[in-house]
């Protein structure tokens, strides 16, 4: 019997499987399903915003957009359901911002790290997914995608990277790092140890 | 002989002539006349995403979307003009998101400070000017206009003049405040005898 819903995320790379585990794993769990950017009609307003190669945002108009959408995803969307006892799965959310905005970008980590808790209220994740991937194998899953971030150099996703693994091993209790280069059923089976691991299968 | 430009900033309610007093004072000064929200092109889809009456934003992503159109109105138009040696005039910045959504909408002062600061580096004007006037002299003003923000209640509006003279109060070296029930000539007389106190003529 749970009395509250859990919060998981699941993170990585561009190309890294995010979205098919996060929905296998929202099955599972027969919880809600969602992502950052866009899940609310405002975050997907916003999410055009950032992703249209001709708005040209500062890094920082960026970052604060990216805010916004997940203020709004937070308030429509998460905190509703866990309010109510459903567990969420977001492909997606603050981690992505610390890695790409700040490891990718080069924006200052303490400033995203506020940005991230007046998005959220301070709600963290009870459990980030980090589904890792070497640069090469996801720039090679990619190929024939193209949008304004995916566009980037493989440098930048070094970084990006980098700025996940950083996360997840200062935070070992709220992260969980799954090898991405294995078969998709595989990662899955990964993922499921993860959560009975914790007891929460 | 000047080696840098000034950046003011006009201020007040809706309906406190703002608009025309900030187009006059940058003819008068050959300053670049500018305003918030929307005043970029990406600055302009998020000011329509705010105000459509559709979009149903949080407090905290209603605040954001400001912050973001700010950061990127400072990093397009506000910034290059000053250091290209050009005084900038701004049809409201930074004090209404303290005035509108802290001491309007009631979100934490202290993080609309974060944002702000997050949004223009630090950069504050040399003076923002208040065109102080009651409530109901604006409403009587505004009649026949309507947009989402203005919909609101008079005890809105109240709270927002109140959080305009705190700031003024708070910081008189960086403000002046003019009585904006005067005609508008008059205004404009009394704008200029500010700058002229500070030798900005």
């Amino acid at each position: 019997m749970k009395n509250r819903g859990r919060f998981l995320v699941v993170e990585g790379i561009d190309g890294c499987g995010k979205s098919t585990q996060a929905a296998r794993l929202a099955a599972r769990l027969g919880a809600v399903l969602t992502f950052e950017m866009g899940a609310t009609p405002l975050g997907a307003a916003v999410r055009q915003l950032v992703l249209e190669p001709t708005s040209h945002p500062s890094d920082m108009a960026e970052a604060l957009l990216i805010a916004a959408d997940r203020a709004q995803h937070m308030a429509e969307i998460v905190v509703p359901a866990l309010s109510a006892g459903r567990h969420v799965v977001s492909d997606r959310h603050a981690a992505s911002t610390i890695a790409y905005q700040g490891w990718g970008r080069g924006l200052a980590l303490e400033d995203l790290v506020v940005l991230v808790e007046l998005a959220t209220a301070g709600r963290r994740p009870d459990l980030t997914i980090l589904l890792d991937l070497p640069v090469a194998s996801a720039r090679a899953r990619l190929a024939g995608r193209a949008d304004r971030m995916e566009s980037n150099e493989e440098a930048f996703f070094e970084r990006v990277r980098a700025g996940y693994l950083a996360q997840a091993a200062a935070a070992p209790d709220e992260w969980a790092i799954i090898d991405a280069t294995r078969p998709l059923d595989e990662v899955s089976a990964l993922v499921q140890e993860v959560l009975d691991a914790r007891g929460w299968s």
